[in-house]
């Protein structure tokens, strides 16, 4: 049975105050709320329809946390799906803790990526590349908004990330960086890249003037046409395709 | 002077009906109104703040339609940008007319794109790598939703476009088809592509299996982690990357 307290708490989820208050998120639909039970994040509590839970009994064994079965209707009054007829988790947050990189590890670090959305499709794209690691300024958008999460499709459960001071950052790991400038050399004829740092900036600004001290290499996307610049998940994208093209020959 | 009728009009161009109905549409912002303006369609009526009209007198020179002056907050009030103290314009659309294909053109063709973000900001993409002809399928978003719009950054100014039936289309050019799939050859190591189309799916469908028959050569974007798909704007902007560069070589 949900309760009003319930309802309320999950509603004040969409607020990032409250989540960075209670230290929790939230994940809806099949798919995702099915990613994360299979993660290691830890879900605090689980709203199900009936169907849901029939289907994927297999996988709710192992899932040992509160259990609330709710209809359609109450799932999608409580996200921010339109159609949710499957599952809602609320789910802990992980510590803002910094990793280390490994040999042969490519790194993404975002300068400032405010859109949400931008954040989400990113996360995707690194996970499509096997880039594992990804590391955010302060001012990038917010992790754990639900416009982030749901973007990612599921992909934020395979990554591991930190915010931090990129400058600080960079300097201590002292590997090389790769940052997208509109003047940097074309892509399309690099030598094979290192392990290293690929550095995006802010949609707006691009790459700010103190990171781009930090900057060893500048790459470029080639244009053949008039469009003066790309989104920067589109550029991360295609940037992360070509690196990985050049690593693995 | 703004009168209520026209307030009450532009409002209406907000509904995909009305547009449709009146053959309009409307643009906003600094950039796209000065695209617009520099374009070939045909501005109808232009609302322009002061400093605008004062800032870009000489592009003005040669507008010979209605100009209006307004307030920001009367533009924040007609059109969808939360911030807009330049312009908005309100544009004939153009005919849906075919065009042909010609030698070393490559051509982009969407199935049921329907998503209006993706489809502006394919249209960014294409723009950005000199691919100037799109075609659309019926069910693919409208190109004059204001996010369309909003998404292309102006390059919807730049290109050919129409909507047809894709397997007539398709069968009557008669060129390569390259159609995106997860199964296809591996774009990396695929040899240089001729004159042809590249043929992009539905966001959860994929190209149908009317327009697979049609398609010459599958191609696929290697995967390296674990995300079970690319965003449509995204793995057409990585196809796009790769064709250019094998055919530029």
């Amino acid at each position: 049975m949900l309760s009003k307290n319930t309802v309320k708490f999950i509603k004040s989820l969409h607020q990032k105050k409250y989540r960075t208050e209670n230290g929790q998120f939230f994940v809806e639909g099949e798919k995702s709320v099915l990613e994360v039970l299979l993660s290691d994040f830890l879900i605090e509590l689980l709203l199900t329809t009936e169907s849901f839970e029939k289907k994927h009994a297999e996988v709710l064994k192992s899932f040992s946390g509160q259990l609330i079965q709710v209809t359609q209707n109450q799932l999608e009054q409580l996200g921010q799906y339109q159609s949710n007829d499957s599952a809602l988790a609320v789910v802990n947050m992980k510590a803002n803790t910094a990793f280390e990189p490994k040999t042969s590890d490519l790194i993404i670090a975002l300068d400032d990526v405010r859109d949400p959305g931008n954040l989400g499709t990113i996360i995707r794209v690194a996970d499509w590349y096997g880039i594992n690691k990804l590391v955010f300024s302060p001012h990038t958008a917010e992790f754990y908004n639900p416009k982030v999460i749901q973007a990612t499709m599921g992909s934020f459960t395979r990554i591991q990330f930190f915010y931090g001071n990129l400058e600080e950052v960079l300097d201590r790991w002292n590997l090389p960086v790769y940052g997208a400038f509109l003047n940097g050399s074309n892509i399309h004829q690099m030598a094979k890249p290192e392990q290293g740092i690929l550095l995006m900036g802010n949609e707006a600004n691009g790459i700010s003037a103190e990171l781009e001290k930090k900057v060893t290499q500048k790459v470029t996307i080639p244009g053949f046409g008039q469009a003066e610049s790309l989104n920067v998940a589109i550029a991360t994208a295609i940037l992360c395709d070509n690196f990985k093209r050049l690593m693995s020959t």
